[in-house]
Order: structure tokens, then C-alpha cells, then sequence
């Protein structure tokens, strides 16, 4: 437990509130409207129960009613007067301006407008990210600057300041947009963009996670008009938008949390508390009380208070606010920061009020685990959690054991009894854990790990071994921008490191990677080994849902095949420092009568029937014929 | 896949039996019975059916009756003119003398006697170990020499020579037996020797894994008659007995291997074929055919002749073998070898035909697998093997995951991250996984690892902490035969290096380490903590079966409790190299309102409400008042 005096503490405000409160009750002053979240909503949601949030001074005095014989079927008020919740029950009330009347003691009235908006066509049965589908991950304020004129703004403290590896460096939206192509050229079909909404912190505000208005893209990035715009589009080209949701924490410049509702909107301790990382408390049957509730409850850093989902004002907020974006911004799908550091009953009310309007919405979860069975734990309805009772209804998790791996399996030479090659395979024979195995998201690295390229010094063999699994084993894979160019970063050099501006995205960038004429030769290499594989990988039905059989790794070469009614393709990896001659008799079962198999990437073909020979660090994907 | 020429192959020795079969078929010799196996049984198991093996030549042309009006339910030939199997149904018949009748073609008949004996009373109701036990696991020919007239046999291939490091010592059940009070004087209450049944193999037969007899005790060890004394002299000191039970293999001496009643008896490739010890493959839903026939089918070594247990005739023999032993030795225990190398259907049925005639008969299985969902899978009732439609009916497994992290964590002094003692607390952290966590047999140990002291440089405060663990955490203890004295063995130097021979289990042993007087001072340093811990321990119900709470290790210190309505005890571990005062306020939950703990070892009474001192690299077992 850590001590502090970073933040400044709510408790002694609170009992100033409180006593603020009372004052309020008894007398009269005129209430105004400074707030209203959801700022809209839409008519026909599978879940007609609205809670809208009104904020401004004074307003829990009054008494509220509202038009159109909707029944108002709650009204929450806090300790602090300055909010009123108030749920509204919508079933069968079609798309139309709702108009709330507010009543103080003296009788005095103003009203809000509220507007219940009509709903796309089919949004409720919208589709979703899946495993046909690649993941292009990408920090907007550090892949393209496409509008000069939003890199600072009035309204947000952090200034622009390129020269700072922490800084702001414009990237946005704009920049996003323009180059749709270059993602699409690679094979991406799905954008993961981390968060977007305002962080108006002081410092380090680029990374986004400490928002302080989860209703508002951040002015630097653009407009909320403009992120409806970006997954326009992106819907023409076929691409999928992603957007990265923050259940566990807000920004300590949250107006909200600059004037909490109560004190139980936030995770609160008698003093800073920092979570101790041990996300095992949760299922783990030995765990202590207090460790439980400091890792689930204890903040990442003093600017980040910790959201209470216990709490179910707070809980039905954040719900709200997730169908929100996915109904105005026409949303493919949801990548959950931290997913469990939050209360485990609340984050799984989150996941499925979600998964209950959209049924085919796909939502995946960082949860950062050790092992295979702590992982599969967190998918839907795993047997695993179910010995607890438990269920997340989390579709989709990221397969950390795998990337652990491909982070070390490319640097063994040798493939001695637990080395190399076995590591990948001993991964994958745990697959029966996972209720839905292709639901995992794949990656070699992201935002917080270090660049694949610098845990393998740029060795492109190594790269294309690590994306060729991405690409060829079970679940949907995710590219982290700029490795297809082949950028390296040093985690250990800090986060800045591994998030550097991509080359072209800015005004004179000599360097513009965006184009194949910009591209040096050595990004092409990358780029254009990268592009073949994911475009092939597009149209490949048995790699995004076929049946896998591998084999024992031998001598570091592992092979595995994937295949369905339809097709057979084979994947042989050669781990080693030498060229081999791989004796094919053993994967007769999925060899079968395959007399030849065409490599996607050299394009040329081996005969299969009796041996390969394969070069050392290198890999083959044979489509049988 | 390896070849080699080391072992006979039985195809063409086969294709002759069956050849000489159809013609023994056609003419008439004088058959005579040569084996009975099971020799006897026993009136009133719940099981009544029964599957006699006669053995002798051209038996099989013989019909067969039997008296006192039992019914011969089934009879089985094979390719093997020598063998016949005879079901008959026991249901309702009391113990008696049966006479089986054979009659050949030119109505020549002999008779067979068998017996049917009476049961122990309360036999099937027998009490087994478990958590309330401390296990010492020893070596026959390595423990004590009871007997120099057994030392070499005319019946047996290899003779006494202890100049051999991996030859026959002499070490026999006698010298078991001859020691009893030393090892309750440890605080052990079960002793599971490794095996007894006779090994006929030429060199390296001291191990007895490779049997040659199972219904026999090899005579260089006693005798089936010295066996049942040396369980009904430990029954009297309130000892248990444990046979280590391996239902993978036989040795390539066996009676039965070197005239196989059917090729089927065994696992047969057409080349030598070794285990590929890949055990995952039973559960990996992604392996391949091949993978799973080689781990499972293929052999240890070419002297091993690998037992097919989806044969239905080998495997009722080895259930029968087992329950026969029960029943005959009047045994309380089973641990059972390689227990996941065998057909995992047939496993599962041999463990459960135990269990159902047992009910509280407890059997550990050798299941040494990666991590704890894997461990978790093979025991009885498991939630995760259950995702596959499948139950070991395994009541107890080794806990290996917990060995692995012992054999370590003792030589890390710091305790960053994922370090020293944080590995135990990870560990515990997957309890939930297992369907019943108090039966896990707990070690540092065994006859196939390195010694504990030799991994620890015989740093008896590193010993100390291991064993210590071993004492307190939820399962059953288990100890290695000399660690209690320091014994030290390096692995890597071979197998006979961690099975030394025990000193003063020997004619003219100048150290004699069954006594306090013929132990050395660090001998006595060794014996005198370990029987004050498992003495301490036997009579302790709070950690036989008591709760557990623990405490994420901070500064490489652990601390946990046991638990239960009366009793909290309060293991406190610093794996740091300085001496550490820890606030114990942290602990509250656990310590409410007790004042003191008294350190069960140096019985130092400490005061718990504020902070504890406590020395590096070591611990405190607090019972707290």
C-alpha cells in the first residue's frame, strides 16, 4: 500500500457536500441544466429501462416529471444536490423529443428536451469482428496528423509538443481517414484505435486512458461528427471499427469525478491505494479480503480513480454509455482496457446488458494472465468459471500465454525438450480450456509490450514466422502499426518507445511509409511479405474457422495443419539454424492423398509426398493440392 | 521414433503360436496347468464376477466345468493355446474350495482346486491415507538389508553386488520391518516403498519397475508371506501401507511376456516405438492421431513392454492384481506409477473398479503434467476433464506444479515480481481448479528427481522452509527416504545417486542414522527438526483439513493460515536474506483478536498484534493463543 499526495482527496469535500446538501433542502435557488448524459437515446432498444443523468447546481431539489405518458419508474438522488438520476421506462415509445419538467418547493419550473432518436436498420442484429477478420492496432495521436488545426485546443490542457516523447504530436482522426487505403492494402479489415474520448490531462494525455468525458471524442482527435465519419468510411471499404472501452478508470479531470455524485462512484481507501496487480484474488479460494479488495479496488495511479461497478448507478452509466457509441457511431465491436480489475459481477453485467441489445457484438477483454486455464476462465460461459459459478459472458479474450511465447520461441535455436517450437505447441494443446477457442484475439505484441521487431533485433525471418502464425493459427489476428514496416521500440526505454509517430504521417516526413515509392526498401520487404500474407488470409475460410491438427515439434520444425471439408493447408515452421529435410510420412492423416503444396508467399510448389526441405528460420504455407 | 534391436520382437514368434495353435487344435496332448492367476479370491466382493487365468500347455483345447453349482459366465481363447480365461459369477457363494474340471476332445479331464477365502472383517470398508498423514516414501533395496540370506536368489537373474551403484543392495521388506519405530519416531504414519513384485531383469532390477511377477514378491526382498507381516506389524503401530501399483508396464521377464496370450496384451508397433512422454495429447483437441497413439502406446524403454489396457482381458487381469493385493496384504493404499501413459478409458475403469469395492480406499496417481488445469484434469470428478466427457475416478494426484516451484523458490532472494516466494503463493492461487484440493500428495521430492539437499547445498534453513511447507499447506506430505537426515544426491550423476543407500541400514555401517546416537551432529539437526514438525503436525486437525487463507508475498515474505473453528495457525516465511519485521495489521482478518503465536519448532512464544521479527531464510510455524 502506497501513500500519496498526488491526488487530492474526496473524503473531506464529501462531508463539506453533504452539509452543503442539507443547506439546499431547505432553501430555494434556481436550478439549472449543465449536463445531460445520455445526451440522447434511442427508441426500440431491447432494454426499454433509461437512466439519464442531470447535472447542474442545485437540481436533486426538484421533483420531475416528464411528457409523452412515459412512466418515470425511479428517481435516484445523491449526497451531492447537484445530480439527479432518473430512469424512464421507453418500451414501445417510438423515436420523438421527450420533454422533462422540473418542480423546485416553490413551484418553480423549467423543462430539458430529450431526444429518443430512431435506430439504424438492423443495428440490434448488427455483425461484428471475428476470426476472418485482421486487427490493425493503432494510437491516433501517433499514426497520422491529418488536420493541423486541432493539434491543441482551448478546451484541453496538453499542447501540442512533437519534441516530447510523451507529448502530444497531433495525430487524429482526420489523419485515420486518410489513409483507409494503406490500412486496407495490408489486409487489415478491422481498426482497433486505443481510446479516443477526451483525456484532458496535463501530461501524457496521448495515451487516453484517463478520460475526463467518456460522451466527447477528444477535441485534438476531432469531433464526435468526425468519429461517426471515420466508421462511415470505413464501412465503404469493408472495415470494421473498434472501439477500446475503459470500464476500470476515468481521468482524474473527469468533470464528474471533480464533482463526485457520491462517494461509492469510485473505489476509495483511507489513503492512495494502488492495486497490487494479483488478478488471480478473484478465483482464487485461498485469497485474503483486503488483497481482493486492493487489487480490484486499488487505482493503477493517483490520475486514474478507479470506477465502483458495485455500484449500480455508476454500473448502469457505463452500460449506457457503451451502447451509446455503438448506436451513434455504428460500432463492429469493443476492446475492453483492464477488463479484470473490475468487479467481477458488475463487469459481467457490463459484458452481457451489452451482448443482450446486440446478440453478434463481439467484445474482447484484456485480461492478462499466466495460464491458459486463468485466461479461458474469462470467455463466455467457460466450465472453468462455472466451477465457481461464475460467468463473464466476455466473447472473446486475448491469448496472452500465446504472445508470451512468440515473444521468446523465435530467439531458441535449439528445440531441446521444452525449448522453441514446443512452446507454441504446448500452448495450443490447451485449447479444449477455451470455450470458444477462435474468439481469441492473437498478437505478438501491442501498445504496452515491447515492438516484436526489437525482441527480435529486425531479423525478418523472425518477423514473418511470428506473423505467419498470427495469421494461420486459430482466432483473429492483430498487427500493431508500423511493424509491417518494420519499426522496433524498447519498451524498457519507456512507453513512448514502443509508440512512435508513424513515417509519412506528418508534414515533411521525409520517410513516408504510407506509399510503396515512400517506403525504403527494407519497409517493403516488410510491408509487402505482410500484405501478401493477411490478403491471402482474407478469402481463407479454413484458416478463419477450419480444424487444426499439429504435430509434435521435432528438432525445432513445427507443423501444423488447418483444414476443412474444402481444403487443406500446411503450415511447417523451421526454427532452427539450419536447413532441414522434414520426412512427411508422419502427418499422413492430413496429408492424406496431397501430392503437392503451393507456398503462398514464394508461390512455388513442393511435392509433399515424401519429404520438404526447408530453410533454416523460415517458414512454408502450403495449400494442398 | 526410434528403432532398435535390443528387444525381441513378437510378430513372427506370433504368427508361429497361431500356426501351432490350429494345430493343437487338431490332435490331442496331455494338458497340465501351469499358473493360476488370480492364485486365490475371495467369497463376497461387490464385484461377483470373476476372471480366472489358466495357464499351461494347450490348456485352451480343454472345456472346462466347475463345481458347487457356480456359473461360468464367460471363457476366452486366444491365438495362445496356453491360456484359457474363466469367468464365473461369485454373486451369493461362500468361501469354499472350488474344483474346476477340464475335459479334451478324447474326454480325458483333470481338476483344479481354487479358493475362494473369507474376507477381514470390514475389508471393503477399509480406512485409507490422506490428509491427516505424513507419507515416507523409501526404496527396498536401499533402505536397510534385514535379511543377508535373501540377498541373492538362485530364482532370480541378478545377484547382490553393492559395489554397483545400480546394482542389487541387499535392502529388503525385513529391514523394513526392522525399522518401523524410526519411522514413526519421524512422525510419518504411511510408508509407500517403491515396488516389491518380483523384477527378473538382468541389471538395474533394484529399481523393480519392470516386473516379471505380479502376484509374487521378489524373493530378494521377502516373500508374499513377509509382505503381509510387514502390513500387519505396521498396522499395529498405526502405520500404513502403500504398494506402488504400475498398471503401464511390465518387464520383458515377465512369464506372460515371454509367451504372450495375444499379441494384444501388449502395445506393438512393427518398429520399437518409444513414449514421446507428451501426455497433453489426451486432452489436446488439436493432436494428432499419431501423436496420441505414440505417447500412449509407445514404450519407456525396450525392457518394458508396454500393457494395452483397452484390451479387455489384460484389463480385468490388472484390476483383479490390484484388489487381490488389497485384499491379500490387507493394504491402505495405492500410489500408482506413469498412471497417464496408460489407455485413459482403461485407467479410469481399473481406478474405478478399486474405488467401487473400496469406497474409502485412497490411490495417488503419478500424473506429472505442466500446470494446474492439467494436474486437475486427471483427478476423480474433475470439472475440466469433465469439459470432455471424462473422469479419471482418481481420487488423489501428485502435486508436481507445487514441486517445480519448490525446487526453486528457496534460492531466490529477491522477491521482485514473479520471484521466490510469489511462485508458492501462484501456485495456491489455482486451488480452485482441483475437485479436491486436501488429497494432493505434497513433495520435494521423490525417487525420481534430484534431493532436496542437493538442490539446496544442504542449507538446512532452505530445508527447513521446504519441508515446513510441505507440513502446513492443505494435502498430504510426502518425504523421500534420508532427506530427514540430509542426504544430498545429485541427479544428474544418475538415478543411483539420489538412491544411496541409507546409512546404517547395513552390517557394519559405521554411521547408523536409525539411531540419535549413531547419527552425526548434523544428522540430528536434520532428524530432530523433521520429527518435531511431522510429530507436531499428526495430531493437528486445523491443517490436516483446515481452511487456508494467504497473503500476496511482499518483500519475498510469506504468510498464511490454517484454519478452523478451534484452532489458527500462522506460518510466517522469510525467503529474504536479512532479517524482516513485518506488521502484521495486514493479516487482520486472520489474527482478529489472538495476542500471541508460539513457534511450534523453537516454541519461542511471539507477540502478533503489531509486528513480527523474523530471521532470514526462515519460518515460523505460530499457533496462536
Amino acid at each position: 500500500m502506497k501513500k500519496t499526495d498526488q491526488f487530492p482527496f474526496l473524503n473531506r469535500s464529501f462531508l463539506k457536500k453533504i452539509t452543503l446538501f442539507l443547506f439546499f433542502m431547505s432553501i430555494t435557488v434556481h436550478a439549472q441544466i449543465d449536463k445531460v448524459e445520455p445526451p440522447f437515446w434511442y427508441a426500440g432498444m431491447q432494454n426499454p429501462e433509461l437512466q439519464i443523468l442531470f447535472y447542474g447546481k442545485g437540481i436533486a431539489q426538484n421533483q420531475v416529471t416528464v411528457s409523452n405518458s412515459i412512466k418515470i419508474t425511479d428517481v435516484k438522488r445523491t449526497e451531492n444536490p447537484n445530480y439527479l438520476f432518473v430512469t424512464i421506462d421507453t418500451k414501445k415509445v417510438v423515436a420523438s423529443d421527450l420533454i422533462f419538467t422540473f418542480k423546485n418547493k416553490s413551484k418553480e419550473t423549467f423543462t430539458q428536451k430529450y431526444s429518443l432518436k430512431k435506430r439504424r436498420e438492423n443495428s440490434a442484429q448488427r455483425k461484428s469482428f471475428d476470426a476472418s477478420d485482421m486487427m490493425y492496432l493503432l494510437m491516433p495521436d501517433r499514426f497520422a496528423n491529418g488536420n493541423r488545426n486541432n493539434d491543441s485546443e482551448n478546451s484541453t490542457q496538453e499542447k501540442y509538443n512533437r519534441e516530447l516523447p510523451g507529448g502530444r504530436h497531433g495525430g487524429d482522426i482526420e489523419g485515420i481517414i486518410k489513409n483507409l487505403d494503406y490500412i486496407a492494402e495490408l489486409g487489415a479489415t478491422t481498426i482497433w484505435s486505443t481510446p479516443l474520448c477526451e483525456d484532458n490531462d496535463a501530461a501524457f494525455s496521448y495515451h487516453t486512458y484517463g478520460q475526463s468525458d467518456v460522451y466527447k471524442i477528444d477535441p485534438r482527435y476531432g469531433t464526435n461528427e468526425d468519429y461517426v465519419r471515420l466508421a462511415a468510411e470505413m464501412h465503404k471499404k469493408d472495415l470494421k471499427l473498434v472501439m477500446d472501452y475503459v470500464t476500470n478508470h476515468w481521468g482524474i479531470e473527469h468533470w464528474m469525478i471533480k464533482d463526485l455524485p457520491t462517494k461509492e462512484w469510485i473505489n476509495q481507501f483511507d489513503t492512495y491505494t494502488q492495486t497490487n496487480h494479483k488478478r488471480t484474488v478473484i478465483h482464487d479460494t485461498n485469497a485474503s479480503e483486503i488483497d481482493k479488495k486492493i487489487t480490484l479496488d486499488g487505482w493503477f495511479v493517483p490520475s486514474m480513480p478507479d470506477l465502483n461497478l458495485k455500484n449500480p448507478l455508476t454500473l448502469k452509466y457505463l452500460i449506457q454509455n457503451a451502447i451509446w457509441w455503438i448506436e451513434y457511431a455504428d460500432l463492429d465491436g469493443f476492446r475492453v482496457d483492464t477488463y479484470n480489475y473490475s468487479d467481477p459481477k458488475g463487469i459481467a453485467k457490463w459484458t452481457k446488458s451489452i451482448t443482450d441489445e446486440y446478440p453478434n457484438f463481439n467484445i474482447v477483454g484484456e485480461v492478462w494472465m499466466q495460464s491458459q486455464a486463468q485466461m479461458a476462465y474469462w470467455q463466455k460461459d467457460s466450465k472453468i468459471a462455472a466451477i465457481q459459478n461464475y460467468n463473464s459472458y466476455l466473447p472473446s479474450v486475448m491469448d496472452f500465454t500465446l504472445y508470451e511465447a512468440v515473444t521468446k520461441v523465435f530467439n531458441e535455436d535449439d528445440g531441446s525438450w521444452d525449448k522453441g517450437m514446443v512452446k507454441l505447441y504446448d500452448n495450443f494443446t490447451n485449447d479444449f480450456l477455451y470455450p470458444n477457442v477462435n474468439n481469441m484475439l492473437l498478437f505478438a505484441e501491442n501498445h504496452d509490450t515491447n515492438r516484436i521487431n526489437q525482441t527480435y533485433g529486425n531479423d525478418i525471418r523472425k518477423y514473418k514466422m511470428a506473423m505467419t502464425l498470427m495469421a494461420t493459427v486459430r482466432g483473429i489476428p492483430q498487427l500493431y502499426y508500423g511493424s509491417e514496416i518494420g519499426m522496433a521500440g524498447d519498451k524498457n526505454k519507456g512507453d513512448a518507445a514502443i509508440r512512435l509517430d508513424f513515417p509519412g504521417g506528418w508534414e515533411g516526413d521525409k520517410n513516408n511509409a504510407f506509399t510503396k515509392e515512400g517506403r525504403t526498401p527494407e519497409q517493403n520487404h516488410y510491408f509487402d511479405f505482410t500484405a501478401k500474407l493477411f490478403q491471402w488470409r482474407k478469402t481463407k475460410a479454413v484458416v478463419h474457422f477450419g480444424k487444426t491438427t499439429h504435430y509434435i515439434p521435432e528438432n525445432n520444425i513445427y507443423a501444423y495443419f488447418r483444414y476443412n471439408a474444402n481444403e487443406t493447408v500446411m503450415v511447417l515452421m523451421n526454427n532452427s539454424n539450419e536447413t532441414k529435410t522434414v520426412n512427411t510420412h508422419r502427418f499422413k492423416e492430413n496429408i492424406k492423398d496431397f501430392k503437392t503444396g503451393k507456398d503462398v508467399i514464394s508461390e512455388l510448389t513442393f511435392d509433399v509426398t515424401n519429404e520438404i526441405i526447408i530453410e533454416p528460420k523460415s517458414v512454408l504455407i502450403l495449400e494442398l493440392k
